[in-house]
């Protein structure tokens, strides 16, 4: 199977991404159907041309009539899916996900298939603070990184294919990366920085603080309005990563505050000169 | 004195806020001069027409002939301006600033400048990532915070006239706050979210980290990339409440990796349920 202009694509899940990545496929070209849990999505999305047909149900026919399958569930949904009606793929179809884990999700993934069923791990690093299909939105893929997390049992063609996903979705940079390597990496990039905005935002009980906040405090804590349930999961399915994560970020944390009770001027501008030399990597008109 | 169309404001620091504070003055119809060190900076604001008149020096004509002198200096260098020329000042000037901390500075100042000479020290809360006259931007101030701080020996008169300055800037809401109220919102607020960012850029040591990055992780460490003079002036200047901040983040910090360390989910949907709540009351267009 080689993505083509007649692949015809299935989305199972029609949230804020699997909303995006239909309106994205949709807009350019390609056949985009959908199988979402609640009437109201799937005919929101029906309505608004993001898909040419939405079910409620796993439909048989549906899913056995598309050539590659795009899970946007939480993780355990996910597997719950794949082992409920994972019998109803046929072979040769393509499977990807947008999954915010990997370690814990792909291997079981790729169990439950059928034989002949080719599961390809995926991560958009793409999102915004509000859920559901009505804030789907597929411009939030531009500027954004895509990764690509093969494993061993992967084929070329597969990783092939889930990178033209990502092209046809335009992101700015899609890479590859090994399950192991990606989970790191989202612990850090990703979980560390929610956990952050989180404590931030309760660890000081003092009312009317948005009377007199700067616009600091309003980016570090945007994230800070989170999906308790989904982020609960992603941090547990990812807790050694993450645990490791946190303790860096606190060693460092505690360098900081000994050096401010030392008056340790010099201790300050060391972590804050590494700090703004590798910030200035991470401005995004430099990856566009 | 009362503000009015005829009020000579004098500007001492054209940097990005007293730059900023220039362009928002002078498009609103009034007469501002500067002072600033730098000759480069000075020619800009005047080739810009971001003032009517730029000096190098401290010109005791210029001085003598301003209703309202606003400095917008580091900390440590308007007290050392105020020391060496603050006998140039006329009775009845009015004296404000922009300075980031209030207890170490404002009572200083207030016993440096001669008698009849009222300072009454103001916070706008606006910022970008880059410095400079030439990034200055009036812009800044629109859906910001501007805060008026107070001391016991401070008119009626010169509060108002002071919220007047917020006013003709166009900041969306002015409040006013005492010092030691101000100093403690200003640890949390924007100094906490200061050292938190430079932590985060700091703590991991992966390479090409920016290839793989969403955009929560980008916005966490906007402010990473920071004027490492100027915040370890400011940290120092307001150690005692900023250790104090620091404190009760690592405090939730902590708690919340036992949360993730013992699987307690609840006590995760918990914090994050607080968060989430209190995030929605930053958002910006609320307070616009």
């Amino acid at each position: 199977m080689q993505i083509n202009s007649d692949t015809k694509f299935l989305i199972v899940g029609l949230g804020l991404i699997g909303g995006s990545y239909a309106r994205g496929l949709t807009k350019k070209g390609y056949k985009v159907r959908a199988i979402t849990k609640e009437r109201q999505d799937a005919e929101f999305a029906l309505k608004n041309g993001y898909v040419e047909y939405a079910a409620t149900e796993p439909e048989e026919d549906l899913i056995k009539n598309s050539d590659v399958i795009i899970f946007a569930l939480y993780p355990h949904t996910f597997i719950e899916w794949v082992e409920k009606y994972g019998h109803l793929i046929k072979k040769g179809t393509l499977i990807t996900d947008v999954t915010g884990v990997k370690g814990s999700v792909t291997s079981k993934i790729q169990e439950l298939l059928p034989e002949g069923v080719e599961f390809i791990a995926a991560h958009p690093m793409a999102g915004k603070e509000t859920s559901g299909v009505k804030n789907s939105d597929d411009k939030i893929f531009l500027g954004a990184n895509y990764i690509v997390v093969p494993t061993e049992k992967n084929s070329k063609e597969a990783i092939e294919n889930c990178k033209r996903i990502g092209e046809i979705l335009a992101f700015s940079k899609i890479s590859v990366l090994s399950t192991q390597k990606h989970d790191e990496m989202i612990a850090f990039l990703s979980q560390l920085s929610h956990c952050i905005a989180v404590c931030l935002m309760t660890c000081n009980n003092s009312e009317h603080l948005e009377a007199y906040t700067g616009d600091s405090f309003r980016d570090l804590t945007r994230i800070a309005d989170i999906n308790e349930y989904m982020w609960a999961e992603l941090f547990l399915l990812n807790k050694d990563m993450l645990l490791k994560e946190m303790s860096l970020f606190i060693k460092d944390f505690n360098k900081l505050y000994e050096y401010i009770n030392n008056d340790d001027v010099e201790g300050m501008y060391e972590m804050m000169r590494l700090s703004s030399k590798r910030r200035k990597k991470f401005n995004k008109e430099i990856l566009l």
